[in-house]
């Protein structure tokens, strides 16, 4: 099933928070049920959001709300659910744009926004297996950060993407799967697609990814990426440096998995970007139960930069960028 | 106040599992009390293990069991406490030596177990803050990682004691404390310490030290070691390679601060010493949680080994060691 879907008069979608504890469907038939769905991050991931998105200005062109004006509102308070989130504004856009065309002109974009990102996310799943093969990988051990699969998106994955392409090839010997920290989305997402497949995973503290690429038990670490700069540099999750440095040193192919979307020509270098501070309560407590000393203060930055230099490929559903030629390929683009 | 003591009859000691909620302080008048506390970690820590098997000992002598039968037996329960503590062992040998002297020896002899823990470790904090003179580092933040303060030994730490210092002679900018996963080391104990001295710190998931040590806002790492061998490869809290990695990358200077007896001429590399896994609850479940989707495996390397060539200098009470010219002293010591 997919991460985000339509039934024909309502959205769907798979409750993230209620993972790996429970799975749990949500059926969602108005735009304020969708809007804290979003909200409270039922449902995540920069492309499962523009399928939210789109899908919620077709549940708005279908409903009683059919005129135009009522739409162009309930448009507008989608945008606003959650305002940073542009791959949010970017589905709600497109689908608008068809609103001249009647209402099943709008289901049928949004319908394409979904079947675009499933077809992505299988290319760069395809792309990334068959460069591990001309790098010489047959049978494969991946190390992996963040959640970056099918509940990332609408369905499929990017990185894991790779990862369950590799699988269904049986090249796929196992994954060691960093918990990411502060809010676990490796140990309880990541953790539950890897269970689904039915793939033989492990789950490591962030900390230890290191020494676990220093023992030999890991033949690629990849990644996704939030954004791409124009020379390469990748912002992605916090931790992604971490992983990125220790695979350089002990030799380690370091891949990153990203549609072209990604890809950020208008920004020269990683530097460029404004890494955003997320709430110091994610650090100081862990799974809702205080561990540091009242009053104790934490820093919380939400990605970090990995340099172009420590990135040994990047796979889009178009391309496969090597090393340092990001830069002058993003550049181009 | 130390972390363990004795109060002429009796051990006092912090409760660590309280920690931070609550300083909760133990008095503990039997050897079966202390058997429980070192059992459930309500004292933990190599230096720390050493003066509480000696206390033992201690309390075994001066208490009804005064016969050197019900001593000796008493020490063997000890050391079987925590059998693979080698300090725990050595400090109950080092008080049972005395026993033919009678009780008073016994004491005398605990007693000065905690006055040279203390007396070593405010050596290497003076001797680490010179270091730091030397290096024409005056005003400094420092990253720290698990714990290696008053709570892992009888009192002032040894990397943290080399932080106290600085602290003391007006010279600590601040400290940036990784929360050290699985067990929080650095996010309860660490931070703890850092809040009773008054200083300014941040608390940060392990992930995020890469990026923080790559932003220029600190100005050294200072960790501790569980062992440093005849190489001169230090074997520490699981993470320390990846702080180490990231400091030599950035260039931010990477100190070791240990007591001579840490070091370990008779293992040549770190890859030579077998490094305990943990139990896989320890990273699936938090405060009785689960975090990770039900039958997940979890792999826990308690430790790291970061190499001789990623370290600066190793500080201990009567030495600097620089760089790789650990190798050769450690080997002739």
């Amino acid at each position: 099933m997919r991460t985000i879907d339509w039934s024909g008069d309502a959205i769907t979608m798979i409750d993230q928070t209620a993972l790996p504890a429970e799975l749990r469907i949500l059926r969602i038939d108005t735009v304020d049920a969708l809007i804290d769905a979003i909200r409270r991050l039922a449902v995540r991931g920069a492309p499962a959001l523009g399928a939210a998105g789109a899908l919620g200005v077709a549940l708005a062109a279908v409903g009683g709300e059919g005129d135009g004006e009522g739409v162009r509102a309930a448009a507008a308070a989608l945008r606003a659910a959650r305002p940073t989130a542009v791959n949010l504004a970017w589905g709600v856009d497109r689908a608008l744009a068809r609103l001249p065309e009647g209402p099943d002109a709008v289901v049928a974009e949004a319908l394409s926004v979904l079947d675009e990102d499933a077809a992505t996310n299988r290319a760069i799943g395809r792309r990334g297996a068959d460069l591990l093969t001309s790098m010489g990988l047959d049978q494969v051990t991946v190390l992996t950060h963040c959640n970056t699969g099918a509940l990332a998106c609408v369905e499929w994955g990017t990185a894991l993407g790779i990862v369950r392409q590799l699988h269904g090839e049986g090249r796929l010997r196992g994954v060691v799967a960093d918990e990411t920290r502060p809010l676990l989305q490796g140990a309880r997402l990541t953790a539950f697609e890897l269970a689904e497949m039915g793939v033989d995973y492990r789950v490591i503290v962030d900390s230890a990814a290191a020494s676990v690429l220093g023992s030999g038990g890991v033949d690629v670490a990849i990644v996704g990426a939030d954004r791409i700069t124009a020379n390469g540099d990748v912002v992605n999750k916090i931790g992604t440096l971490a992983v990125a440095l220790a695979a350089a040193h002990f030799g380690v192919p370091f891949l990153v998995a990203a549609p072209e979307s990604t890809i950020d020509p208008a920004t020269e270098h990683g530097s460029d970007v404004t890494v955003e501070d997320r709430s110091p309560e994610e650090v100081t407590s862990f799974a809702g139960v205080r561990t540091a000393p009242p009053g104790a203060g934490a820093v919380n930055p939400a990605f970090d930069v990995t340099p172009a230099g420590l990135v040994t490929a990047v796979v889009t559903e178009r391309r496969v960028i090597e090393g340092r030629a990001a830069e002058s390929a993003a550049s181009t683009r």
